[in-house]
């Protein structure tokens, strides 16, 4: 699954809920040096293939997230740029995606906790079905990938930040290499929140969350300067979506949170009538491939942001 | 270059500058009559293949993005859909990309105007050269297309509305379906502002703006009760820039205004470090094939917003 084999494997049990540069080190590597991490899925264990809506309800979010590290590399220094390379994953065949209440994109209008279990092969990663004849087309990727903060003290793991963290960039793929800011001595980089699929923007407010093994390489640039997360990928990001086209939605207006929420309502409207899905299990799906995409911010006062769910899903 | 052989065909004399439903119809036609719109370019013809960055300080703003039309068609009334096949488009091989002060994503640190002049070739639609080494890929689409609105009066051309118009979606190509609101009777469908190509987000203001012929089919959902416009493409939409991967910068934050600007900033830093691009350079090139994507929508409080900018321009 990986396109370099690891040098050292950082397991489950060494893992930590929330940001903290006091945290101390799963261990200490040279740059260069490739590490396998043991991903738990973000309810760490909290839901199994057997819960039910239920148990979305009783989440324990003091358990929500957690990440396998931290890992000091040799070297790090504020100002440099930690350079991830995304060997692979190993995924467990595993998803759940939730909604729930008071978290999403929509949270207003989706009040009641709902939960699809899924199951895929992770050895072909063949699409993995959604209701009686849904199919979801699957990238691996972890969710949340970051370094420690400068300010001290604990962070909640919910927001991303400058040093990453909660990115849920559905690109970070195998393959691609990222470039984080190192805010402090050893970087201390965890990784975790490990996803089957997602679309961009994670709109109901989870993906297809599975617990895998993540593979990286770690490496310095030093002194890069640099301001915000940035990531080169290897080729296309939609090739395992985009075959049969997209069925698009807008939302046209001056806020892109207000477009956004209204081509994402658009959607699951759409999905809901040409598909004879209940709102909430459209919802979930095009959080798992659907992505938001800003088409343009310029033409005052009003902005367009659209919403594309991949036609392969149904057709 | 079209799917369907126009029946009537909308020369450019019949244009207008802004909407109005009390303007007089260019031609009416029942439904399922494909049209052939001869289409300006934004500038209205100001801007030519030997103008120059003093051009671009003197437009004339009273004659911006004249659109052709409009057409009636018959039977249709408000709550209705206008379906739009979009057949295809016969492009000049001349276009420009100008930043105009005042306008545009990042336009209080673009002042000055600047110019581009392109030249392609029409009948291959070979990527269209930048400066020494830079290929853009081209998919022509028109910016414009859109139906008078219910209310009275001229309203300006540049925001985009629920019936449509300046919506600047670079999917809109051939083949793609768009369905509109009709909000008046006979819909009053105008098309214009042709682009050779163009990035999700349009962020400098200007795409490849390109005088062509747009042919379209127009036909009738009765009682379609459509809230915003609606698209379906017809296959990939990326495949002319995504073969060789993409550079990606993001912008992190509570606002996602300040994260597109953010993203889109860096990105420009980035290929002037790269390419050796002066910045307006850099800002014109990136609006003609950059996309500004919502990575995350859900991590409370801060969204990602990333800019996605396609290797095969330099490699």
């Amino acid at each position: 699954m990986c396109n370099k084999c690891p040098n050292y494997t950082i397991h489950g049990a060494s893992h930590h809920f929330g940001w903290d540069n006091s945290f101390v080190p799963a261990i200490t590597v040279a740059p260069g040096e490739t590490i396998e991490f043991k991903c738990h899925d973000s309810s760490a264990g909290q839901l199994t293939p057997d819960s039910t809506v239920a148990d979305v309800a009783t989440l324990d979010f003091g358990k929500i997230n957690p990440v396998s590290g931290p890992v000091y590399v040799e070297g790090a220094e504020p100002g440099d740029a930690l350079k991830i390379t995304i060997e692979g994953f190993a995924p467990s065949g595993f998803g759940w995606t939730a909604n729930i209440p008071g978290f999403g994109l929509l949270s207003d209008q989706f009040t009641d906790p709902a939960l699809t279990i899924w199951k895929y092969d992770p050895d072909t990663l063949a699409p993995a079905l959604f209701g009686k004849n849904g199919r979801v087309p699957l990238k691996p990727f972890a969710g949340t990938i970051g370094c420690a903060l400068a300010e001290p003290g604990l962070h909640s793991i919910v927001p991303p930040r400058r040093v990453g963290g909660n990115l849920d960039i559905r690109d970070l793929a195998a393959g691609t290499t990222l470039y984080l800011p190192v805010e402090v001595t050893g970087a201390l980089f965890s990784i975790g929140d490990t996803h089957a699929a997602q679309g961009d923007g994670e709109v109901c407010g989870t993906a297809i969350e599975s617990p895998m093994d993540a593979t990286v390489t770690l490496d310095l640039v030093k002194d890069a300067q640099l301001k915000m997360p940035r990531f080169t990928t290897p080729g296309p990001v939609t090739n395992h979506l985009d075959a049969k086209g997209y069925e698009v939605t807008t939302g046209i207006g001056p806020d892109l949170m207000s477009g956004a929420r209204e081509a994402v309502s658009q959607m699951v409207d759409l999905l809901c009538k040409t598909q004879g899905l209940a709102a909430e299990e459209a919802y979930m799906l095009v959080s798992t491939c659907g992505d938001l995409r800003i088409s343009e911010i310029v033409d005052m006062p009003n902005w367009v942001v659209s919403f594309y769910f991949p036609r392969c899903v149904f057709e």
